[in-house]
């Protein structure tokens, strides 16, 4: 897929204009930046984002920007954002906010933005107080998702990337959970099959949630199940000590303590879909002080109106969202999670 | 209408949120804050942005965005942008961005701002590299523009917004025109009257245009008159020395020479329309170097695909885009526009 890119891009947005921009990091340019311009008759302008949640900052877009001002970027410019989840959300909101606008596409490297940051157009950076407390809705024109690429990805970083599908699976598709119960050794030696399957799926669950509810009204926020506890590890540990699957691991863990607490599932559907998470992800012990987490999840901007809203799974296959969980049970929930880094205990 | 603003905004938002921010600049709080307090209930937070062109950066952003998130604003927040064009320009994109796009509302206390810049839903910021270079479409749900704010506007600030609604005029509002050279003494004496009928006949001809073209796809472009070479001077002088609306009536005498070049309109009629210019706008000389100021034309946005576009009055109350205007005809137009900063010659 990725040697024949510029053809595809061309069916989609008619022909390439002046100035082709590929927003990528380092790494990924020197593994595949040499199949990547196989396909383009005029070279596009290359821009780096170094890797990592450091670097996806208002510091970052603006020198960019300023890049792609310099380069002759113009209104009909073309932006290809070819990376991981980071690019993405970056390359995004790069097409979302220069000259007010240009079209984009993404490329997607990772599992993780294969299966769902590049579906559903949401853009945007960090501020040091959390997590993507600033970006756009800018959809791509289109995602191409080539899934030889993931043969070089990181183990660790597949393994994140599958949380989002235990996450799809728990919210709303039954078959994908056990699926994944039963592919789990093909799935994680990146079996072809089984990853299409699976990247399918998520992408299937994604899809279908954000086509019904863009803008996160209602039923989109099922998507953020572990997100809340998962943004305030990410915050707390300053993005620098776990992976963004991971830290959703660990939450979807505290989640399904809550869901257990609310009798919105079983206690034995809740063991079963922790080990499935413990299954797929490798989540060492956290060190961190439960009131410091707990404190943390005030800042996520999924709360609205000051009401701390809360995503609960819902038996398996079916999730909700409760906006009166208590400063007591929340506390619980993360003093459950840090005390089960090895798995369930039973 | 500024002592009731409360209400009147409850009327197109619902309940006021939790959050309520004001940006505003120090210079207009302290003239009008007391009277924007009235109506409201709970004090809104009150977010300051220094005066002046040089501050409409992203840097201004993201300190005000990581100011709104300490202060516990959420998706649910309502922003208030109460001051001139930068407070309303640097409010829309505040409003675009934080959290993926809040809900905002435009109180314009500067004519140029009332008569144009809050109508239309463009946001956004400068580059060291061009002005308005980054942004995003996002329309406020209501304007709420109180013409005895105007009282206290410096005269040069007054002049050069009337510098927009000459250009209204000139575009597509030949009434306006005639209107304005006969009551040129009543308008620059802020007559009540006089500047309601200017007011009412500008913001029209803005909408208008908007409502057939919000994204500058054709007839929008139209409402750029005089801000290509406009733009240039402002950005060779670096923002200081202009303000926008004088730099755009500088653009509007080039872009009158370009007409009559290429007889679009006649010689009588752009130097009725240039002493127009000269009648509403104090324009002392420019020493500017014609090639500097050509090259800068480079990097306006409006340029799409490497095509420099340039917008020529068409008689009176009409006007047209040219995209083939050559290095020779614009080096010409600014040498004239230079030349001519004490009226007409003749």
């Amino acid at each position: 897929m990725l040697a024949t890119l510029a053809p595809r891009i061309e069916r989609v947005a008619g022909k390439l204009p002046r100035r082709v921009f590929v927003l990528t990091s380092p790494e990924i340019w020197a593994l595949w930046g040499g199949t990547f311009l196989e396909s383009f008759r005029e070279e596009p302008i290359v821009l780096f984002l170094p890797a990592g949640e450091k670097y996806k900052t208002i510091a970052s877009v603006d020198k960019l920007l300023r890049q792609m001002v310099r380069a002759g970027g113009d209104r009909g410019s073309l932006l290809i954002a070819f990376g991981g989840g980071i690019v993405g959300d970056v390359g995004g909101f790069l097409a979302a906010i220069f000259m007010r606008g240009i079209r984009y596409v993404q490329v997607p490297t990772t599992f993780l933005s294969q299966v769902d940051s590049s579906v559903g157009g949401k853009t945007g950076v960090n501020l040091p107080e959390g997590k993507n407390l600033v970006g756009s809705f800018h959809h791509p024109l289109a995602v191409f998702a080539d899934v030889d690429v993931l043969g070089t990805l990181p183990g660790r970083e597949l393994r994140a990337g599958l949380m989002e599908s235990v996450k799809a699976g728990i919210i709303r598709d039954r078959g994908l959970v056990r699926y994944m119960e039963e592919n789990a050794d093909a799935v994680l030696n990146r079996d072809t099959k089984a990853l299409e399957k699976v990247i399918a799926a998520s992408i299937r669950v994604k899809a279908d949630v954000v086509n019904k509810d863009e803008r996160e009204s209602g039923l989109r926020m099922i998507l953020n199940l572990g997100h809340t506890v998962g943004h305030a590890i990410e915050q707390v540990t300053k993005y620098k000590v776990l992976l963004h699957g991971e830290a959703v691991g660990w939450g979807m863990i505290a989640a399904l303590y809550l869901g257990v607490k609310r009798r919105a599932l079983t206690r034995d559907q809740a063991m079963r879909l922790e080990r499935l998470v413990h299954r797929y992800a490798d989540l060492p012990p956290l060190k961190l002080s439960v009131k410091r987490l707990a404190a943390a999840t005030g800042a996520d901007k999924k709360n609205v109106g000051g009401v701390r809203r809360f995503v609960l799974p819902m038996g398996i296959g079916n999730a909700g969202v409760v906006e009166d969980v208590t400063q007591a049970e929340l506390e619980a929930a993360i003093s459950y999670m840090l005390s089960h880094a090895k798995g369930p205990r039973h």
